[in-house]
């Protein structure tokens, strides 16, 4: 039964100057029962295993590298060697080419999910390349409608907008574009966490869910008909509701997962409850790809002090639901 | 010495059909060292003495009042006596009439601060009394600018801008009143909570706070120079952060206040870390005015069950703050 299998896990330092290439070195010193390859230029891998004294045994891809130290290796050579906290743009063209060869790998069956580090979107664009975000690169290449998702042990937050100026927010929720974040997060649910029917909190995009128009009409014209239509088709959707007090412990643990209309109406809760243990969901794609919840951190790189914390649960979760999604395929 | 003499506070229930008349005889059973005078109904507050069993003496106004048990009052008598979770616009007069006398109260020197319970608006708005809110009828009252600020044992959160629809945010937060919001915030951390040097966290409008322009300019084009400019005069002010993460524990330990922009992008965490203790905190008004951070809870209204941990800590913070002007008035 391929259920058996480990599961075969892709993994994409990032950004070469920052914490990614030890985060993935210490990653790499977990037991588990899942097979990590790097995406990655070896001797970047080796200098920040040098630096932190940890052993790393690089081994040839297709090998399986389940024992503490060892990764399985693509190569995928920076042009220049980073030095720690110092970003060369010459390298964009590598951090971009290894998220690309991840994802070809787990489009074509190879691998079963992706975990990636932290990406410095400045220093890529400096390089040359347009690039808003590892999400939306895997999106485009994938072809596929995708949502945010961020989640710790308290709450699974996704998004209906996320790296938009906030004057630009209203006018991007619409009917279409809100009913396919809520069929994505929905169909995550039952496919990627196991949970059949699962109860959704909506926020409105307004201070008190626009208190019955006095403070804003979008509930009224957009939300409220989009909700209606989808528990006509079966789903438990709860709201709008009023951002401030939906994040209450006691209303959380009535919710599967909260959808909140923008970056900074739904992260700040999950953050302050669990920073360290929370990850970034991509979903919707045809493959689990789970990041990182932080960034490059680059005043901390090669000092051996970045917490390992969000990869070791990104590749943790990846795991989990690369597991659940053989099981559940026929 | 006038800083001996006990604070006296105006009480002012809200909504007589709500929780606000009960919450105000559980907070007359307290022991406390402040005096309190209620501003409303007697009748009112009897009805929901007794639903609850517990007793209540009512006084006449300028006794101190301060036995558990025990409150003065001022009558503001109610056009018709409510039910229980059951508003009736025609109180609608009777519920604004009591703001206005307790806080004429205060501007005339007769109390030292004002603690409110709940009103709901849209019952005051069907009384045909135009109402945005207490806090800027206190304002308008006053004829002052100023600042709402929410905060529990975790974290202050003062808002630059408070019941706008989103779209309607970025417009509003411009140089004037973005630097109105700290000075008022500013001013009150210093009066109010005697911190000496307050240090403010300010954050970005956008996501990320606007990541160096890429995600909108109001943090380059409007929050950067007004922080440069207060900095100058000597205000310790961080920022423009990312929303995300400047609530992070670690974080806030570095604050006196964060200063949102916006509603939903500051309450959140503050509802999450405290919701039972978090007051409303109108500041740069001439008195203290300290609110629950409540609703009127009509479901709850006369059963006893409405928890008034919020309406104690409002009464509380208020006698504090009142206490502390009053010692450093020469």
């Amino acid at each position: 039964m391929s259920g058996d299998r480990p599961a075969r896990l892709a993994l994409v330092p990032g950004e070469p100057a920052g914490v990614g290439p030890e985060l993935c070195v210490r990653l790499a010193q977990q037991p588990r029962d899942y097979s990590l390859t790097a995406f990655a230029d070896p001797h970047t891998l080796q200098a920040a295993a040098d630096a932190l004294g940890l052993p790393l045994h690089l081994r040839p891809p297709g090998q399986p590298s389940l024992q503490p130290g060892e990764l399985a290796l693509v190569a995928v050579p920076n042009r220049v060697q980073p030095a720690f906290g110092q970003p060369d743009p010459r390298n964009a063209t590598s951090v971009i080419d290894a998220l690309h060869a991840a994802a070809d790998g787990c489009l074509r069956g190879a691998f079963d999910g992706v975990v990636t580090g932290p990406v410095n979107k400045a220093v890529i664009n400096a390089g040359g390349i347009a690039y808003t975000g590892t999400t939306e690169l895997l999106a485009q290449q994938a072809g596929r409608e995708v949502v945010m998702m961020l989640a710790n042990d308290v709450v699974r937050v996704a998004l209906a907008t996320t790296h938009l100026p906030l004057r630009e927010v209203a006018d991007a929720i619409t009917s279409d574009s809100l009913a396919r974040t809520l069929h994505i997060t929905h169909a995550a649910l039952v496919a990627d966490f196991g949970i059949a029917a699962p109860t959704l909190a909506v926020l409105g995009l307004n201070p008190h869910a626009g208190e019955a128009g006095h403070l804003g009409r979008e509930e009224l014209d957009v939300i409220e008909p989009v909700l209606a239509r989808l528990r006509a088709e079966g789903m438990r959707l709860i709201g709008p509701l009023p951002a401030d007090t939906a994040f209450l412990p006691s209303k959380l643990r009535g919710f599967d997962a909260v959808v909140a209309m923008y970056h900074d109406q739904g992260l700040p809760v999950l953050k302050y409850s669990g920073f360290e243990r929370a990850v970034n969901l991509t979903l919707g794609l045809p493959y689990p790809r789970v990041a990182v919840d932080h960034g490059t951190a680059l005043e901390l790189a090669g000092k051996g002090l970045a917490d390992p914390s969000s990869l070791i649960a990104a590749a943790q979760a990846c795991a989990q639901i690369a597991r659940l999604r053989r099981t559940m395929t026929p």
